[in-house]
């Protein structure tokens, strides 16, 4: 991810620079480069990076496009347009997943444009792909700040930044009940549905039980949850059967 | 996509609020609730929506989280801490996917906290799911309206036919439980908790009611099996007040 130049072009709200920053920041993209921002530094652009100040702080700005690009490979380009057809339009996680390895051999770089009029032609000749954000056909056009966010979620994805997330969050440090543990709840709430006399009341047809089993499964229950509940039964039959009173089958 | 509700939870810079309007706009979500938002309207809510007034205009301000709530099935709720590990956490992918696939039984949402202190434990509590964005461990907070544009993006690729993800089997087609039916549940099981008596007897400092609330809102209950477990609920009373016993607090 170190090797990704982010570069605005033109951008003329100092706000969507300071946000642009943060996404950045926000996804561990650093580099960004300015093309002839219409205001910057500016203090709308530091309050909206928000933390994200370090990347404002090493922001580069240039004169011209070819400045922000030098010495990159692969270059890619946001447009909502898809004006040029000759141009290979790729959707973002596509892109995002294209940049990223080609970042590997050489520094990559993702032009936006300016908030109104996007990336003039001219400024699209260096690209090699250009990039298409998925959008209402209501109202595609996303706000500078956010088209950036995208990009750089997308390549923090598939830069591999969440592959730790993608494992299912059982994030409790308490096992989960083993299917014994299971299987004594369920003996112990049969018990106390038979001594509090509960049946099938339900029209359907599917066995009560079977329906509380199921929701109880699909919550996954920890040890310390089968003994919370496990509590909460004993709790009802003792109260079924005060203390002092010792049959069971009265 | 017409049935996701996207609720914000006492934002406090108006800004975020216009530009989660023109966000949700741009991926076709069109319902915004605000609960007890710090200022609104406000103008700069409207310079932030730029071409999605539409959106703010129709956008509902209410004083509780439950009103905004009223009426829905799955319930998900962005957080940037994984403080809760009772909690199904799903990244924002596999949720959007998840989200759109509950929309299409009963209205769902997607709750974002307020700026700085993110959704009170308390607020949590409706939720089903936590959905989790990646992001970089140098600098993982994003701004309100960047999150609300991450969730919206994804949910519009998820409803776009994307759906490459794996989609849950919720074949089920009874609703799932509303968050009133929900609260109803919790404040019988509450009361039959406090008629057998049944305190904390766990070493861990969270609270009992807490944790069952927590696994019973993983479990995503539909009508039916909330019906069951009240039922079950309503015996442990009953036996403990046979028939013929009018009196309920003997």
């Amino acid at each position: 991810m170190s090797d990704i130049r982010i570069i605005l072009v033109e951008p003329s709200h100092p706000g969507n620079i300071g946000a642009a920053a943060r996404a950045m920041m926000n996804m561990g993209l650093e580099q960004l480069l300015l093309v002839r921002p219409k205001q910057f530094p500016h203090p709308e652009a530091t309050a909206r990076a928000s933390g994200a100040e370090s990347v404002l702080a090493s922001a580069t700005v240039v004169g011209s496009l070819a400045e922000a690009t030098h010495g990159c490979g692969f270059i890619a380009a946001t447009t909502a347009r898809e004006r040029d057809q000759n141009f290979r339009v790729l959707d973002v996680r596509a892109a995002a997943a294209r940049i990223v390895e080609e970042s590997r051999r050489a520094t990559a770089a993702v032009l936006f444009g300016a908030e109104r009029t996007g990336l003039p032609n001219e400024e699209l000749q260096s690209s090699h792909v250009l990039i298409r954000i998925p959008a209402s056909a209501v109202y595609p056009s996303l706000n500078l700040g956010m088209a950036v966010q995208l990009v750089a979620y997308e390549l923090f994805r598939a830069a591999g930044g969440d592959v730790t997330t993608q494992l299912p969050q059982t994030s409790s440090s308490v096992p989960l009940a083993t299917p014994e543990e299971m299987e004594r709840l369920y003996t112990h709430l049969a018990q106390v549905m038979h001594e509090v006399d509960f049946r099938d009341r339900t029209q359907s047809g599917t066995h009560l039980m079977d329906r509380i089993r199921r929701l109880l499964q699909r919550a996954e229950l920890d040890q310390n949850e089968v003994n919370i509940l496990r509590g909460l039964l004993t709790a009802v039959q003792q109260r079924r059967h005060p203390a002092g009173s010792q049959q069971r089958n009265a």
